[in-house]
């Protein structure tokens, strides 16, 4: 996967917390990318509802309040889809063999039985709570 | 990721399970591949004492019982890494940011949290457990 997943929880952050609405300017600035890239996911967050553009001003607005944004609904905006991918499954078994005829029901059925495990994690996780273990980082790196 | 984890897979039921030994040449054509893609997985395989040659013969021993081999140690010797990588995070958000200062130690943990379950689901499955299910499965596509 490429990095617009956490990109878009980045910007996400920066929108929900910024004292000054952001442009994408701003926010690319602290993602360490450029405008475009972050035009690109906002463009998608936008799709789904989770921001919108402030009427008549720059920078963007939060819909969804970052304790019921799920990590989970991001991933959807973000990557288009409702899976999260982990593992191909090779597609020419042979049919007249017996193990070629079977495995890829087999495979498949375990192979998503871990990545839905995996988007149950990404569905029991919200913004505030990334945010929440941001601060807590922020107070232990200050402590140092 | 590509398809040589559910590749491997097949090829080590298929050296277990076969009544004949099969070389890569009889492997690849129930995978539907090539001799030579299969010859990088036995390689792989080898090297991690998984299976070896058979001595003076043809084809492969498996040298962990199905029941002890576990999808993870076959993940382990074909992608060559103890981890399951799903989530990438961005390279260079922005030191002079809070929020870039702080993002990747809280990204990294929580995206590590949902690949060590997937690891373990991998950990909990063994190649018994793929075999048992796809005689299972045989079994109801024959009752159809």
């Amino acid at each position: 996967m490429d990095t617009r997943f956490s990109s878009a929880i980045h910007t996400l952050i920066l929108i929900s917390e910024a004292e000054d609405p952001m442009t994408s300017e701003d926010i690319a600035v602290s993602v360490g990318t450029n405008p475009s890239y972050i035009r690109k996911i906002t463009g998608l967050l936008k799709k789904k509802n989770i921001i919108e553009s402030r009427q008549g001003a720059r920078g963007f607005k939060l819909l969804i309040p970052p304790g019921e944004l799920t990590l989970y609904m991001v991933y959807q905006a973000i990557v288009e889809s409702d899976e999260i991918h982990i593992f191909d499954i090779h597609q020419n078994p042979n049919d007249e063999c017996v193990v070629g005829r079977h495995i890829r029901p087999v495979m498949n059925d375990m192979f998503r039985t871990i990545e839905e495990k995996a988007e149950l994690e990404l569905k029991n996780a919200t913004l505030k709570d990334v945010m929440d273990k941001m601060r807590k980082e922020m107070e232990r790196s200050n402590r140092r």
